[in-house]
């Protein structure tokens, strides 16, 4: 039995979803289908998810509502009109939508991650519809229904453990399919909290383990996931096998075509995912498999670097005799709500390395006098311009000399590598650059591995 | 004005007293004399400093102790008998080491440090009469006398900032030479307390900073400070002057020729030290000096390797989204006085590298027990044969490349590398290898920099 999810762009319009319909019926085995929210058409279209937020800061802020709920409606209605659904049988999606700011929120946040579910679950509805109207024994199927139950923020939940056991007790038919919204989940008190953007991925990879699927099927809109990133790299490799843990951290540094805590439900279920193109099935993409026995085809699976590091390097003579010197710089973090992404530490050094997202001016500021009043210093510099590159492969693992002709193209480039950190991951290498040399260096050892 | 420091083979017996004798009164600029404990005179030979602690032992356990008493006397009359000392004006010293069992001390360990402590005291006595008696103005200067004040454990002490304001008012005129014993300080409450073993160059230090010396020069057995240990390479070449960091760093892993925590005085009071053999003080040793300004002359100023570590190795799905986890990984080290090396860490692995020489196979029981119950990690591994190779050099600075050079030659003999850590400090390198490749490794990399 297969999941099947579509992303937003595979279920913009009328066109896709015939795709979409095409891919579903065309194996018997895709049984459960996840359903994104209608994204772009164009360039210049609105996804139906930011047409959701912007009705719900309207209902919030007190101001007229009903064009924005037009256009939502107008979104559905297209596709519905494809298909020639019956307008009947469109009305209580569109009462639905209109029906939401009179609901009970405990408060607005609750409120926005209903009404953004409802990209998704509309749209999920809109293709039982049709799959029924084309002859499909089609089940429209609902979190609430299932059990899905999460827990933490209401836009950014998690999945519960007593979710999977409460799948575990769902059945349904050999003939039916199944047809399930994305992106969001219940809490324990029967509100609709969402997952993190892209969510949708998510709630697949949680059907996928806890239907006991024997792959996930990710539709998308691009042929596989590249060795490198398209953008950096021209007409680079398509990686046809890699598995669970190559996928984690080449998704740590940036790599983003597949969400990265939809892994976890995989992992924890043993079901493969495949990431494919909706509009080329008939293509491989890539196969997403567990680690063991894995045979890796290539030393080097992936190339990826994020931009958005920054780090604060403190040298102190004998800084490795204060016992629990770590410990004070990590309480200082860890009371401003910041996490460290590495700490390369010498023997009177130490650099921390942080995400900028998490930060702004004001934060390091702080951060920074109460490292230099708490451990005072000799020499506290923060360095702005770090971009981090991981070189990631199951070959690499155990090989001598990999190192080698990771860092020989950069030299010989004359880009510096300020940090390098390997031994951590037996399957990565994570390089440290400058900023402006990142792209250069992703460049540089894809060449060097896959060019040659 | 020049501190000079003597270690202990310098000061074995006759001979080696009339070469101090000759270096210290070459140069009128060395006014301050700092005396170790008389050393092994042969390969066989007991260091003085065992026999006190010998000596202490048996009034410990209660037992005779009068033949050790007498083996002591004997080395210093010996010295002695040499430059015709007569024997009335050692008698003094033979006393107060005869009277050493009738002191008051708070305990045991006080009393191991105070016997300890007379081996470089009675040594600076002996000096200071023979110089006497050889025509100098001499005068034997204790920390007693000059309040060098200590803190800590009786046998592990270190210096008081207090120290360095009584210092400054101690005055001595132009035409005298100070004798002075090192390895011990004294307590608030007047006790001796000693430095850890081989503290004598400490005292040299402390005296350089509070003394306010131009140089401080430290006599021992070596031509110089190498570029690589000689045990591990032929004929290594010698390091003519490197910074206090580059020496701090190559200490760290192993480099034993100058006590470690010696360089912190010498940091503070900004003097450089010069490391030079006492058989041919003309040879120019090793000068250590400030970092500001130091052009450096090679790429590389020294390689050196330990092979006493050893490290943990985790694996967590999604381990970098747990915060505080390495907060708790360390919390359990700290509750068991364990301080970590070094800690790579991946997105979901962390490697805690640890010095071996503080902990046992049951401590290391305890702890990997701890962290499988605290944090539940996938995999958790015992790693037991790691080397660290340390290569230092201010050259390196900023310096494009110079990794691949020191990777390259080990990637040729086959040596693999599972650990590298560049970016905490700017001037080194740490890689990782295991402990039978460390010897091999050094050589590789002294090759590469110093052979062609």
């Amino acid at each position: 039995m297969k999941v099947v999810k579509f992303g937003g762009s595979s279920l913009a319009d009328g066109e896709h979803f015939a795709q979409a319909i095409k891919i579903i019926t065309a194996d018997p085995q895709r049984r459960v289908v996840v359903t994104s929210a209608p994204g772009k058409r164009t360039a210049n279209d609105t996804k139906v998810t930011d047409l959701l937020i912007k009705y719900a800061q309207q209902v919030i802020a007190g101001q007229p509502f009903q064009e924005t709920v037009t256009q939502i409606i107008g979104r559905y209605t297209a596709i519905a009109d494809y298909f020639n659904v019956p307008r009947t049988k469109l009305a209580p999606l569109a009462e639905r939508l209109n029906e939401l700011p009179n609901w009970h929120f405990p408060n607005n946040n609750y409120l926005l991650a209903a009404f953004k579910a409802h990209g998704e679950r509309l749209n999920a509805q809109l293709m039982t519809i049709i799959l029924q109207q084309l002859g499909y024994e089609a089940r429209f199927v609902t979190p609430e229904q299932v059990g899905l139950r999460v827990t933490g923020t209401p836009n950014n939940a998690s999945v519960t453990p007593e979710a999977y056991s409460l799948l575990d007790r769902f059945s349904f038919n050999d003939s039916e399919l199944l047809i399930f919204p994305g992106f969001y989940g219940i809490t324990l008190a029967g509100h609709l909290a969402t997952f993190s953007r892209g969510g949708s991925d998510i709630t697949g990879a949680i059907l996928a383990r806890g239907l006991h699927a024997d792959l996930y099927e990710n539709f998308t809109d691009v042929d596989a996931i590249y060795v490198a990133n398209p953008a950096v790299v021209d007409h680079p490799q398509p990686i046809a096998k890699m598995t669970y843990r190559e996928m984690r951290e080449l998704s740590y540094a940036g790599f983003s075509v597949f969400h990265d805590e939809a892994l976890i439900p995989a992992i924890q279920g043993n079901v493969p995912i495949n990431v494919k193109n909706t509009q080329h099935p008939e293509k491989p993409g890539t196969l997403i498999v567990p680690d063991k026995n894995f045979q890796p085809a290539d030393i080097v699976t992936g190339v990826v670097s994020g931009k958005h590091f920054a780090a604060i390097y403190l040298h102190k003579y004998l800084l490795n005799k204060e016992t629990g010197f770590t410990l004070r710089i990590l309480n200082i973090l860890a009371r401003h709500n910041v996490s460290y992404e590495h700490m390369p530490s010498g023997i009177d050094d130490i650099t921390i390395i942080l995400d900028k997202n998490q930060i702004d001016d004001q934060l390091v500021d702080t951060i920074c006098n109460e490292i230099q009043e708490e451990i005072n210093p000799d020499q506290l510099e923060w360095i702005d311009n770090y971009a981090i590159t991981m070189v990631v492969g199951e070959g690499m693992r155990n090989r001598i000399g990999v190192i080698n002709d990771i860092l020989a193209p950069l030299a010989e480039d004359g880009i510096p590598v300020p940090i390098i950190n390997q031994g951590a991951s037996r399957i990565s290498i994570m390089i440290g650059t400058y900023d402006r040399d990142a792209d250069k260096a992703v460049r540089a050892i894809y060449h060097r591995f896959f060019a040659n």
